[in-house]
């Protein structure tokens, strides 16, 4: 028996099917690239096993959490932490079996895709997780993890990484890389450079975390030259442990490339008075040109993320934190938004600054066109809410015609969640496919192109646009 | 012959048609529940006879007259009374038979599938409705509609209708569902509580309609309290007349939690001064909220159908009146407008709150986000100009990856066209068995599963979700 | 060999293919009513060979342009002469065999669609592009290009065009049209009459231009009245030179009626004292309203473009002028934004408006329950980006269960690519079929209707539309 089907997210249709298959042969084997996500570098440092399915499974992975939540089932129920350390639920075998229980409500998504992917070829499980099995699964799961061949190196070689981008922010110490560095273990773990705390003159401490950005670099950091100078000094220590690339998480795609004198003065008023929002959000976009600029210079590529309202909910946020699943697409304006940037850097042959967006009518009216255009600009695959088959075909369908293939940058897998990397890749490796396999049974493609094309979508693009 | 392909609307890939088929074979017999319609309830209390086809499927329908008017054929030559009584075309069959001439316009749209079913299910017609059987079509619809089997309790009967929710406003005195409640007919017919007239200043009349809201419940109603008391006790009489939830037709998704003196000050200036229209707006937020609270306390599920601008043509209002076709969708932001409704009530496990949206742009990118995260948000049906075959389908790629099935509530046929409901319940049927195949032969669902989720997309959960 | 598929584009599902194959076959040499493009009305009056592919294919064309650019490989390396007049590369056997090196760069993009038809149909050419095949390609292109069968004129009748329609602006003095009525060869070969230069006070050069237009009219353009003259006169002046059209292409879709006195007032502004970018609006708003006005006048049906941002990379246009491939797409407001002129003329039986879009989150939203409404309007084909085979698919699956077919005008090529024309039609009459093809297997259109239809699509709408 199996869970999975062979063919799943092929096309249906004989002769696209065919073709499709054949294309996924030649990707399926390929080593992973994952050039940007957020599983915990700890992990590899430590080597520790994970102890139990609750805990690898649910109450890390908000894509879970979420769902369950919105069906009136609170995070309480799962065994999530509260801000305050309290925990309601702590028997992880009593959660596993309710979440068994409420397996159904995820027909249809990419979790459910995922996890099963986890259940049968991690786990070797070959029915379909529901109430009856659960204790099973419980028990096969605890009882691998155990084993040396589950700890965390042993699943990144299993799974075929050939390098793998955590992302940390500017003052961390890189203490798991510096020890990963250190060890005799040679799975390549980088880190990126996410400077948000510091470029964000509203997120709560800016002025204590600039003074520790200059303890930690040596610069002035309270003085404008200093501060873009820690900058520098701490992409620096990012590259020697590997970095390179950085990324950023804005609210908006908005870039300015204030004067000097006009940032400094900003800058200042940041430090010591405090900015009124429009003003933050000026600093913010101007933070961007400057690390445009720095990545002119030095070479790292810059990511984008705008668009996410954080913390929708004040109550969530309040009693269990922020990246609860609570975080909300909204409108987001590129073409203007990213203009003083392009003004500047947009034919830089040094720059390369990767987009991303949560909100998908700027594919086809925004993005496209203008990453068929810059020679700076690449499209990041689909993500977050659409880091998912139809999402993933969509994108596909919506940047095509318009950037080409050569424009985006192959797969990111963006998770927190280590046992899903394969099976997220897996993913858009098919959907990949089956969008080439309809080209060309279109007759839009031939198969040897394709074949060429898919080799690019699932490893080539990734490796050579991030310089890994 | 037939009008109908007894296969229409399911895949066309013959694996996934054969899965649809025994899907659609599930779910084809299953009784309608319509939880949110327009019909007019003194059909069932009066139970008269329709009188022929252009009174029964032109002149009402909307769907019927906009399309024909954009081919400038005004509403005049189909018979519509204008605003000021007077009918220029009177000749009943003379008007069926230039319909005949332009059913050809009606290719590819939901009318002509919804018409095509009535003509051959309900009346028995064999042949696509041409010029030539234009007469044929008028005399055979005629004689039926004489027969009492086509009275409207026998229609509600033979459409396998469980449940019939009609709209009205609360001043409405409700005397058709009263007649229908001391009659000896058990068809379940409902109403549902619409108060936009009472909630929005901006209606012509809003202080005189106070007034009478007053001397309907014995409430103070021109007092803050004795306005919200008001309510209250209109609400409690649309329940004691089967009513389970309430609707609200706004133009935007804007939400606001006024202090009570803010609130009440505003209501005083909208009953005395007048508001400007952002003042108007906040009243109409803030009115939301409150129902939103109401609903907190007796249970009715809200509905909310924001972002179509009514009217957009001023001739057509001030010659024909509104609802004539002439309602325009307009950009619409769930995420800001929702979010103090959702910081109070968002996770009430007593509040359901179902969101429809004319801008398809908004569906993946914020409502299957918000729906897929709190628990008091479900997702309407694919509404208005999106009640159709592609537009369903949309609905489906865009909501499940995210908010999967059970955040969704089935289907709503939304009519005043008391014939098409058994066809337009078929074509979301169809669709979503369509759908579900297509899942289920890309190896993203188990067949069993699939009929699982087919019975709650066509029955279960409508009825559910709805209290009913 | 052969580099194209006879069935591209055409449904992979064997019954759907069977049926579009049917269609495609009734409207495949239909002839081609080309009712709005770019192209050099002066080839067809000088009737002068083209040289070679270099400059046939590549330099004049920015949708291969802005893919190499995108890709680091700057306009100089293509020939592409600087505003100074400089040319950096010159070899043009050289520039073509770098061209084939990037060929793989369109894969998946309608370019590729368009050149590969162009390749194998017009010059007979059986092998793909590659690197090793550059130089006969070359050769190949460039022995065809000085035979006379390949001069204009014949190219023209070659590709079966009954009409096609090229664009000039208001003071354009129509020479090559003037010399091609003159002429003894019978190409149907009209102008199009583009306003953009006399209607928008902030393109430089406005007042400058409003004193010429008053001399080549006669009027007295420096006054309002006469402004409004002398338009009229040029448009008959177009009239007589075939025109059935005007073009507008506007930033915004905004329409005002103002009062003669205050347009007055604001035209005397934009003369002598400058206009604010809101007033420079408000007046572009007004023209269109008074070229509406015109067109219920003189029946000149009346196209409106908007929603670009041009030359958002003010590098470019610097060194190498407008048109370059950085125009990019902006949200776009058409419900408010046509008000003012529907309010006015949208059900004027004299008036056609004909709207595009680069925004598609219009298309569902607002342009087909627009077009689905007001007798006025209609839908213009996918345009720019989206003219392409997922463009024109998804354009299909937005408009037709809101507008119909009948509410579409047929296709623009809108093209300045003379050897592309037939490229273009045939990539649309096979996208519409296979649409249609669908709509059949699926029971939602009798086979007889979809030919009907087709035949339409590719021929009847754009010659009944635009009254050729």
């Amino acid at each position: 028996m199996a869970i999975l089907d062979p063919d799943r997210l092929l096309p249906s249709e004989p002769s696209a099917r065919r073709v499709a298959r054949d294309l996924y042969t030649l990707v399926r084997d390929l080593p992973i690239v994952s050039p940007h996500n957020h599983v915990d570098p700890a992990w590899f440092a430590g080597n520790e096993p994970f102890t139990d399915a609750t805990e690898l499974l649910i109450i890390p992975d908000h894509y879970v959490l979420r769902m369950l939540v919105s069906q009136g089932k609170g995070f309480d129920q799962w065994g999530v932490p509260r801000q305050d350390g309290t925990v309601e639920v702590r028997d992880k075998r009593a959660i596993w079996r309710a979440f068994a229980d409420h397996y159904y409500l995820f027909r249809g998504t990419p979790t459910r895709l995922w996890l099963d992917h986890v259940f049968q070829d991690l786990f070797g499980l070959s029915e379909r997780l529901t109430p009856d099995n659960a204790d099973h699964y419980f028990d096969v799961i605890g009882d691998k993890l155990a084993d040396l061949a589950f700890r965390p190196r042993a699943l990144f070689e299993r799974f075929g990484i050939e390098v793998l981008a955590t992302t940390e922010g500017a003052l961390d110490p890189l203490t798991h890389h510096e020890a990963l560095r250190a060890s005799s273990w040679d799975g390549r773990v980088i880190t990126t450079y996410r400077p948000d705390a510091l470029t964000d003159p509203e997120k709560p401490g800016f002025a204590e975390r600039v003074e520790q950005f200059g303890d930690l670099t040596g610069e002035a950091a309270t003085t404008w030259a200093g501060f873009l100078a820690a900058h520098r000094v701490r992409r620096e220590f990012f590259r020697s442990h590997g970095a390179t690339a950085t990324d950023h998480g804005h609210a908006t795609a908005r870039t300015e490339a204030l004067s000097p004198s006009d940032a400094a003065a900003l800058f200042d008023r940041a430090l010591r008075a405090g900015l009124s929002p429009d003003e933050a959000e000026l600093f913010r976009a101007h933070m961007l040109v400057e690390m445009a600029r720095m990545s002119v210079e030095d070479g790292m590529v810059m990511q984008l993320h705008p668009g996410a309202m954080r913390d929708h909910s004040p109550g969530v946020a309040a009693a269990f934190g922020s990246d609860m699943g609570f975080d909300i697409p909204v409108p987001t304006d590129f073409v203007h938004g990213l203009k003083p940037l392009l003004d500047e850097l947009g034919h830089d042959p040094n720059l390369t600054l990767i987009l991303f967006t949560v909100d998908e009518s700027t594919i086809s009216r925004e993005l496209a066109p203008l990453a068929g255009a810059y020679p700076a600009l690449k499209l990041g695959p689909a993500w977050w809410f659409f880091d998912s088959a139809d999402g993933m075909r969509r994108y596909r369908e919506l940047t095509t015609e318009t950037a080409g293939f050569y424009n985006t940058v192959g797969f990111n897998d963006d998770t927190r969640a280590l046992c899903s990397i394969p099976a997220r890749h897996d993913v858009a490796r098919r959907v990949d496919c089956a969008f080439l396999a309809d080209l060309v049974v279109q007759g839009r493609l031939d198969e040897a192109e394709a074949g060429e094309v898919a080799g690019d979508l699932a490893y080539g693009l990734a490796k050579r646009t991030y310089r890994l």
